[in-house]
C-alpha cells in the first residue's frame, strides 16, 4: 500500500475523448502535512462536465493540467489524519480525482473536502443527493420555478441530472416529457421514473413529437444537450418559458464550433428566458436540498439509477460511456470498498 | 379627398425586402361607423419588426395578409368622429399602416388608437417617447437591471432603440459601449449620445474590440442584431450577465435559417441570462416612462435622431433603409402636416 495509482491527463482531446488522452502511472503515496488529511478513494464520479475540464480554456474551474491526475468527484475514506476534525475511517467527499490516494486540506473548503453523513450510501452521495441531484434540484427549482400544471420538457432525461429534474417537476405537479436515446431509456423514464411520456431522439422526429406531446407548449425546458434538441424545443416554448441551461453534451466532443439554434428569436417573441447556472454556487445549501431529495427517495416519489463500473484500469473507458450513451443513470466506478 | 391611397402587401418577401413586395392602389375613403373614428395619417413609423409581420408565420402579432395595407405605427389626425371622446383635428396614434385614411375603433384598445398628449411633436411620439424609446426603456431597465458601474454593450447602437438604451444606461451610471456601422454613426454615438466608446462593425474586429473596451467584461448586452455580433458579445459576458434580446436584424432578411451563436455554453459558465421581451406588454406603463424619457430629453441627458423621409410614393423604399443601414436614427416618413 505504498503505491498511489493514478490516471493522469496526458494529451488534451481533440474531438471524442478516449482512453488515449490519459496515461497510467504509479507514484508514492503522499504524506499529509500539518492539518491535512490523507484520503483513499473508494468511488469515482463521472460527469459530462469533466470533458470541459480537459480543455485548455477558461471556465468555471481551471483546466486540469497536463501531467496531473484527472479531476473527478470522489467518495473516499480518511486513511490518515493530521486534522482534529477528521478521523481515520470516516467517509468524505473530495475532488481528488483518478488516483488511489490524495492529500486534502479541510481549510480549503467544501469543494475540496467534506464529510459524509454517517451511514450514507456512497453511491447516493455521488448521485441523487450529490452533484447531479443537486444540479437537477437547483436548476429546476431556482431557475425553472415550476408551477403546478405547467409542461416541463427535459433533455438527457435518462441521465443522472435529467431524470431527477423531471421527477422533481412531476412532484411539483407538472406534466413531464423526457427526451432520451433508445427504447430502453425511454421505457425506464415512463415506467420507473413516471414521466408522462418520453421521446426517443434516436428514432423519432423530436420536433414533431414535442408538438404532439406538449399541446399547451413547453413552460420549462431543462436542457442538458443543446444543439438540434435545443432548437427543436425552442420551436415549442410557451409564453414566458424558462430554458434552464444545464449543459450541452451534444457539443462537448465537437472538433469545430457547433452553431447554436437558428430560432433564438422565439425567445423574443415568447418573452422567454434562457439561463445558465453552475451548481457549486449552491453548495452552502446542499444539505437542505439533500434532505428533501432523501425524503422523496424514501417515500418512493424519486427513483434513481446508478451504473457502477469496477476496476482502476477501467477508469478512462468509463468516462467515454457518458458520451456514447452507454451509461444507465449516474456513472460511477468503484475502486475499493470501505476498509 | 375621396381617394384613399394605399401600399398593400402584394407578395411576401424571400430574402431582402424590397419595393416589389408592395403594390400601390387607390380605394375610396372608408366611412366610420357608430362609435368609430376616421383618421388621416400624417407620419409613418418604420421599424425592423415590420419585416417579421410580412412573413406568413406565427409571432406576437398575426401576419399582414396579402392584399392588406402594410401594417405600420402612425401618427394621424382625427378627420371625422362618431365617438364622443374624439374630436376632429385631435392627434392620435394608430397601427393604421400605409394608407392615407383608416377607420379606428376606440374600444379596440390602445394599440389600435390612442390620443397624443396636447402639443406633442409627432416625431417624438414615434421615436424617443414611443415604441422605440419605450423598447429601450423597458428592455434595459426591466430585463437588464443596470447597476451603477456596470459595463453595458449595445448593438444597433445608433438605431432608434439602441441609442436610447445606451443613453439610459449612461444615465444610470454605467460604462456604455455601442456597436454600429460606419464612422459617422460611431462618431454620433460618442460625440452626441455620449457613449463611452463605439465599435464600427464594418471596419473593426468586434470580438477584439469588445475585449479591449470592456476590460471588466460585459454585464448587460442589449442586442438588436443577433448573429455574429451576439456571438462576439457572448465571448465577453461577465458573471451573471444579462443579455436583453430585443431583436435580431442581422437575420430578418435571411433566405435560410441563420445558425445561432456557437458559444451558448458561456451562458452556463457565466451563470448568465438571455431574455426576450415585446414592448407592447408594457403598454399600460408607457405614459410614466414617456414622462421620464421626456425629462431626460429636456435636461439634455438624452438625445435622439429622427430621419424623416417624405412622399407617399417613397414609403416602400423607406422601409428598406432600415436593413441597409441608411437610416440615421428613427426612420419616419411624413405624409402630410396636420391640418
Amino acid at each position: 500500500m505504498n503505491i498511489n495509482r493514478q490516471w493522469i491527463l496526458a494529451r488534451r482531446p481533440f474531438g471524442m475523448v478516449s482512453a488515449d488522452n490519459f496515461e497510467y502511472r504509479e507514484v508514492p503515496v503522499p504524506e499529509p502535512g500539518d492539518g491535512e488529511v490523507l484520503v483513499r478513494n473508494l468511488y469515482l464520479s463521472f460527469d459530462p462536465t469533466q470533458r470541459g475540464w480537459m480543455e485548455d480554456r477558461e471556465s468555471y474551474m481551471p483546466p486540469v493540467r497536463i501531467g496531473e491526475p484527472m479531476r473527478a468527484g470522489a467518495v473516499g475514506q480518511v486513511f490518515a489524519s493530521n486534522h482534529p476534525d477528521f478521523e481515520t475511517g470516516e467517509l468524505v467527499q473530495t475532488l481528488g480525482g483518478w488516483q488511489d490516494f490524495l492529500v486534502a486540506n479541510p481549510s480549503a473548503g467544501m469543494l475540496s473536502l467534506s464529510k459524509l453523513p454517517p451511514g450514507i450510501d456512497p453511491a447516493m452521495i455521488l448521485s441523487v443527493l450529490g452533484t447531479t441531484g443537486q444540479t437537477a434540484y437547483w436548476g429546476l427549482l431556482d431557475l425553472g420555478k415550476p408551477q403546478s400544471g405547467e409542461t416541463v420538457l427535459v433533455s438527457g432525461a435518462a441521465g443522472a441530472t435529467g431524470s431527477v429534474a423531471g421527477q422533481i417537476a412531476r412532484i411539483k405537479g407538472c406534466r413531464v416529457i423526457g427526451i432520451a436515446g433508445g427504447p430502453e431509456k425511454c421505457a425506464w423514464l415512463t415506467e420507473e421514473a413516471r414521466f408522462d411520456d418520453a421521446i426517443d431522439y434516436k428514432s423519432e422526429d423530436v420536433d414533431a413529437r414535442i408538438a404532439e406531446l406538449c399541446p399547451d407548449r413547453v413552460d420549462i425546458f431543462f436542457d442538458n444537450v443543446g444543439g438540434g434538441i435545443l432548437e427543436a424545443a425552442l420551436n415549442h416554448i410557451n409564453m414566458r418559458a424558462r430554458v434552464v441551461m444545464c449543459g450541452g453534451i451534444s457539443a462537448y466532443n465537437a472538433t469545430a464550433p457547433v452553431p447554436g439554434p437558428a430560432n433564438l428569436m422565439n425567445i423574443v417573441v415568447m418573452r422567454a428566458r434562457m439561463e445558465g447556472f453552475i451548481v457549486i454556487d449552491y453548495m452552502d445549501r446542499f444539505a437542505a436540498a439533500a434532505q428533501e431529495l432523501m425524503g422523496w427517495v424514501q417515500s418512493g416519489e424519486l427513483v434513481y439509477q446508478v451504473d457502477v463500473q469496477e476496476g482502476f484500469e477501467n477508469i478512462p473507458q468509463t468516462l467515454t460511456r457518458l458520451f456514447t450513451g452507454q451509461n444507465r443513470g449516474k456513472q460511477l466506478l468503484k475502486i475499493a470498498d470501505p476498509a
